[in-house]
């Protein structure tokens, strides 16, 4: 059976300062062919174009926190989108300060944009529905980070039941009565005999989820918002060598962060957000998994699919 | 005979969309071991890692106009020379508005540089010396674009004559009168007779100087401020097929761009700023060399002698 697309780009898997690999976060989740950005770094359009994925199909950004290597590269992405022609609405999910310094360099460059930006602010209360339409949910959870800052959890919905076409037809169901079985409702056939939904129906795929926990400490509430997604990206700018200044700056280590993935039972775990210091990448993997085995390491172009 | 550095180092040729290969406005001169970044294009920061520039060696930054497609990099690099560990001032010569949304992005990331910013806010009102030291002068003047936009003048400074030590010797000439010779003024022999300042010295080359001329509509008021420049910047995002819509975008063509250069008798000419509709680059070249004949075009990371 084919199931809907849900599938992650990594655009971006540096920390603060950029390298000539890896750029700072920004990721491009499509989910049913809905496109999500989420955080735009510095340079995001330009691995938007390198990555061949079509920024024009994006109808909604996330932004998590307002550190530099999380936004900088928000006013250059509309700025295209504007010169390339938009007129659809775009929506932008971040810390009120953000709209801020769009509309301050908006109007320092007397830029007009094209399109609308419906702007829906962050906060760091609890779990909080930003989005929502027929396939898909969208929340913010708090994280603990020197500024306001909250991870994002993407939900698909419940999908309808399958209809089990071949013994609709042995038992003479009307076409009618597709809906009412969809709906988990029993039906009866020509006799008048009730058949059971669970004789006609196959049950759909459990709905996927992916959270995203940008920056942050290391910090057990987040747990509650991210039991068993199956993909938890969370961040893991240092190692356990770095412990210390990890909790100092409000970051997480590799196995801090496999941590929050073993407590939530998620399906897999995300590494990214890596320190400039670190050369090798693959000690964050192993670091990881002396506490929890299915994990993989961010790489700008890599696609992960949920 | 070694002359001292004066080479400028091209970051970006784009104009306001970057694409795969060019990248947004921005430029890297060095004189004299002085390091300028004119213009800061997004990804500016990457761009000099990936052309193995130091940049925390650049002490002078200077932005030409507040279009994004020109600072929307500086953020990103400030931020990295922070994160990198800078400790020495930076001057940036920009329209004042770019303070404004500098300190706004500051504030709302909680971010404390540790090195001091000096600016020095540009204006339109004919030639302003914004930077002068024992090597090298900077001047901004007046461009004509949809909001204040100035170009940058960078003049070497006269170099001492050279002695001619044989010729010194010869005329038993004292090591004191060194000071005296380089100073133009004629000097005496052990014999009282004097010897002519000419004859003892040997004229040094003529100073250079780069002329930047970043988003402009086709204006001959420019030639006054870059007579004689060895090389010329001049914008030139499109080609005279779209003479109109250089005109009404306050923008100018490669034909244009070459007629200034003409009119200033520049030594050469150096076209960029290229509009994402054209493909081959090689007909810039074309349509200006019907004008002016020493040219060529900026591509990312050229390096051009002057």
């Amino acid at each position: 059976m084919n199931r809907q697309t849900f599938e992650l780009l990594i655009l971006g898997s540096s920390a603060a300062t950029p390298t000539s690999e890896r750029n700072p976060s920004s990721q491009l989740l499509n989910i049913a062919e809905r496109s999500f950005l989420i955080d735009c770094g510095e340079s995001t359009q330009i691995q938007l174009r390198r990555f061949k994925a079509k920024f024009q199909s994006i109808d909604h950004i996330f932004i998590s926190h307002m550190h530099g290597d999380h936004f900088f590269g928000l006013p250059g992405l509309l700025s295209s989108m504007h010169l390339l022609g938009r007129k659809q609405k775009l929506r932008i999910y971040c810390p009120k300060e953000l709209k801020d310094i769009i509309d301050l360099i908006n109007k320092v460059s007397d830029t007009h944009l094209n399109y609308s930006i419906e702007w829906i602010f962050t906060n760091g209360n609890g779990l909080n529905l930003l989005f929502e339409d027929s396939k898909v949910q969208v929340y913010s959870f708090p994280l603990m980070h020197r500024i306001l800052c909250t991870g994002f959890l993407f939900k698909e919905k419940p999908l309808p039941k399958n209809i089990d076409k071949q013994k609709l037809e042995e038992h003479g169901i009307s076409v009618a009565d597709i809906l009412l079985l969809k709906a988990g409702k029993d039906v009866h056939d020509e006799n008048g005999n009730t058949i059971k939904n669970s004789e006609l129906t196959i049950e759909p795929p459990p709905p996927r989820s992916y959270a995203y926990c940008s920056d942050t400490i290391f910090n057990e509430d987040i747990v509650q918002y991210v039991k068993n997604v199956d993909l938890l990206y969370h961040e893991s700018t240092f190692l356990e060598d770095n412990a210390e200044r990890a909790k100092k700056t409000f970051h997480s280590t590799a196995r801090q962060a496999a941590e929050i993935a073993r407590q939530a039972r998620a399906g897999k775990l995300l590494l990214g957000h890596f320190s400039v210091r670190y050369g090798e990448l693959e000690q964050f993997v192993n670091e990881a998994r002396e506490v929890f085995n299915n994990c993989e390491i961010c790489q700008d172009g890599k696609k992960i699919s949920v």
